[in-house]
């Protein structure tokens, strides 16, 4: 059995998206004792807090109890308009809820992602750790991942090719194996 | 015929949205010459790029189509988890596409919002600019609008009653007239 | 000796600046085991590299000694034109210096803040922390202090007299001990 | 004599900084008909409301002057620890001042930079933005200079030799002409 139970979930719902790829290469390359699980967003809806008065949907539910269940949350995402897709912070905004008791509180977190662009999603990663502060989410500081262009460093079939990047991920996911650690309850 | 025809969108899918309050009084205080139609965003749906490559849904096809025929687009926007919603977030990111040939390329823009807490979507309101920036929309910098303890100042059926921000906004409404003439063609 | 011992750092020159006041709020509501002792800004000048070069200047060798020998730093700060003072965020660049050894590397930090205005610091303290992901520091997420209409919350002598701030002040205060024994060496 | 004259503000004191050799750049590659003159903030203090109160001093009232005296700025600026360098933001601090009547107020402006690292001042160019937005100022929002890996593209003098970054400079100065004299006073 794992040490750290680490969900996995990216912020695109393209079929070929650089960014489930991305998590798809994080899983194969994350460090003894910990296991990543990848959770879709295809079944969360856009958020109303009418719909929220009737109780969660069913999508919803099982996104907010995967992050329960997990010691830590892997966000990977990419940037659309200089900023957090609205497909993330979206799912986001349902996680964040109720406040001061979402599964987003007291949760370690990583953010990372890929992007086409030469800036690797460093705005996107940014307003993503703003929402976290609001959450009471430990989020990682150091280090960060931003894929730029993503097209170079994945093949046809979405499998991580850039050597580069394979190691910065595996450092990154033994650092984040420490983190997420650190805060897990004895 | 009004001079200046403006599209407002609301950023929340919630009946009694304050923000959606906000739209309405902004309809009614539009000074002469201005009329602001609402568009809601209950029909744009989570942006997927696969979907997108079939052809934009009709919600989408509409929403675009609102926004080319407006001289201006006034977005009215809650604030979540210290951020944009990803609803509103998610219908820029569907309106900005093709990127360069988007309906939000050269257009005008104003970026409002309301919330119950104090700071009154100030942070919101800053990354939605920041979105604005990659559209190359021309948002208004001056004045700004951050109704804050949005619950003091509507009564229950949604009306604003306070004085002082009618008048804030009856200002805000008159400059907004006078930028969206700016870029207006002849 | 205090268990816990505090830098604190006001982010403004003024002297009678809400900033300072609130910082001296915080050292009189500061919980037992815990000191915080306040580092003034005046001796640090503007950053430049070339300088820095030829051997930190004396104000910037004491801001950096004085952020090694503490447990955790507070940084209380003003907003100026929506962002972090330039007095505040010229600190940190000098502390951030060399990358991945600096003063700031691993070290629990607080952010709070006031302002006359009424959004109270709030996205002058987003781009501080965004500032904090780069320096690899740890920055407490909750509880925020945004003090906004500040004038109303001081008396003439910079005396914090706003009940409810001190209450929120001081809860603050126990978090931010547990936070930073939270990352204290054994 | 000029059709546009534009004030050139480099964010760096670093006598053989990156920013300061693209405002050169940009010198010698302004379009006929716009002139950029650029201005050193060596001579702008940190910022003190107690000695503004006594009256702004020679350095910043020569700045103040020499926005007035423009017709658009270019801000040209590094990014430090993922924002705004403390120098660039404190020129801005004091140039803001007083409140609405600034000499940035209605004032057409232009955000570029370029950095060592890959993401090219991204974050950092999204701030000063954000500051612009609060001083009432009107920010050209396309097109975007990012220079990323700047060593690779400026030889050891500090000339600009990267072919494509000139010709993305080139557009972007005849934009930002076009943008000058849409806010130009007949």
């Amino acid at each position: 059995m794992s040490e750290v139970r680490v969900l996995g979930v990216a912020g695109s719902l393209r079929k070929a998206s650089f960014n489930r790829a991305l998590l798809r290469a994080a899983i194969k390359l994350a460090p003894e004792g910990m296991a990543i699980t990848p959770h879709d967003l295809d079944a969360v809806p856009l958020y109303n807090a009418d719909v929220e008065a009737q109780g969660d949907p069913p999508g919803v539910a099982a996104f907010k109890d995967a992050i329960r269940g997990a010691d830590a949350v892997l966000f990977v995402t990419p940037e659309y308009n200089h900023g957090v897709p609205g497909v993330m912070k979206n799912a986001v905004d349902w996680a964040s809820r109720p406040a001061r008791s979402s599964p987003l509180d007291h949760k370690p977190l990583g953010v990372i992602g890929a992007s086409p662009g030469m800036t690797g999603t460093a705005r996107s990663q940014s307003q993503l750790r703003q929402a976290f502060v609001f959450t009471n989410s430990y989020c990682m500081p150091q280090p960060e991942i931003l894929v730029a262009r993503a097209q170079d460093k994945f093949d046809a079939n979405g499998n991580l090719t850039d050597e580069t990047t394979k190691q910065f991920l595996q450092q990154y996911l033994v650092a984040f194996k420490a983190w997420a650690l650190r805060f897990k309850p004895a």
